[in-house]
């Protein structure tokens, strides 16, 4: 059985949640609380899985060739899904510039909007840098105009885009992308703006293993 | 022929024609300087290949089967040029645990350390947040030590770490790791704290495909 290291609130976890779902692959939950402790992650047992002290992590299955192992990196552990289980629905499209063009959809949110938008980092605005609640703010909904603002661009003007990111089917970047317009609407960032994004994400909505996979539906939701 | 958008100082950028070096792909190169003109990524030419408006990009070489398209985000391709020219070196291994390590790895430095201290964020903090550069300085120190030290521990405590960080040929880990220890040591980060990092680095240097990909040799370097 797969076991997922994971918090309710957590874009990177909530991606790897979708993408279990979508493989149809059962796991077993464990909740990293972030905040409470001082945060779960840092806890010498927790670093000891994961030394970059961040969710999610997934432990693979004991019965696997490979043996078991835990693996961290939500698209890095996303790809190994793929790999992995190939007889599930398919996350990557099956030709080279189709796969480039959703990795890199992927990766706008997991390398351009993310990182600089999750929690340790509107923390260490505020609690280190010592800026203002409004500063914090304008931060956070600066990299969400200017990364969905990319996004928005990249699916409305090509024609590989489809009901969902990539054709008629959901992939690695649709995982990405449902998890950051959560984040983005949470911090108060309308999304109005992206027509194309809000379709999306309203399409996958209506899927099971999204919606399955949404914060409000976890176990250590509060 | 592939043409690669590129920007001699872009961590990315560097990674991608440290990978091109390695698979010993020719390519056109086209300098995008990100400073001049209030930076040339922003011209509406290149956002119409890029709306990202980042380095790099790839345009594949149009004798493809594929047929030529133009490819964003360093990672998606790099995957994409271990996809199509898979004859060439491996830039990932060929086990499924170590290809989700090798990915990790280098998302490590792709998804945690370089979106925080890239130009343009550096350049926001201090110019629209109205940061000091001491201030900046802190930010960016603060983001090295935290991604270099997790990236320490996961390549020193590893049976899988070898000359370099996935055994004894370069990786897409390697690939990321060079240039972001590069650009630490130009932002005055020491590196020598992180002796599994400092001992691979020094390792890949010796290589061709990493020396010939460094800022400093490029036809746009100042």
């Amino acid at each position: 059985m797969l076991t997922l290291y994971t918090y309710f609130r957590s874009s990177a976890a909530y991606r790897v949640r979708i993408a279990l779902g979508l493989k149809g692959l059962p796991y077993d939950s464990h909740a990293v609380h972030l905040v409470k402790d001082g945060g779960q992650q840092h806890t010498s047992a927790y670093r000891a899985l994961n030394p970059q002290a961040l969710v999610p992590s997934l432990q693979t299955a004991t019965a696997s060739t490979d043996g078991s192992a835990t693996l961290t990196q939500s698209l890095a552990i996303m790809e190994y899904l793929e790999e992995a289980y190939p007889q599930a629905p398919a996350l990557l499209p099956a030709d080279l510039l189709g796969r480039a063009r959703v990795r890199a959809l992927a990766q706008v949110v997991a390398c351009e909007i993310h990182p600089l938008n999750n929690l340790r980092v509107l923390r260490y605005l505020t609690q280190d840098m010592g800026l203002s609640s409004q500063q914090k703010d304008a931060w956070y909904a600066h990299w969400i105009a200017l990364g969905l603002g990319a996004l928005e661009e990249m699916l409305a003007t090509s024609s590989a885009t489809g009901q969902f990111c990539h054709g008629d089917s959901p992939t690695l970047a649709d995982c990405c992308l449902v998890p950051q317009v959560f984040n983005a609407r949470r911090f108060g960032c309308p999304t109005q703006g992206y027509p194309t994004i809000e379709r999306i994400v309203a399409t996958c909505e209506q899927l099971p293993a999204f919606a399955q996979a949404a914060p409000g539906q976890q176990p250590d939701a509060e």
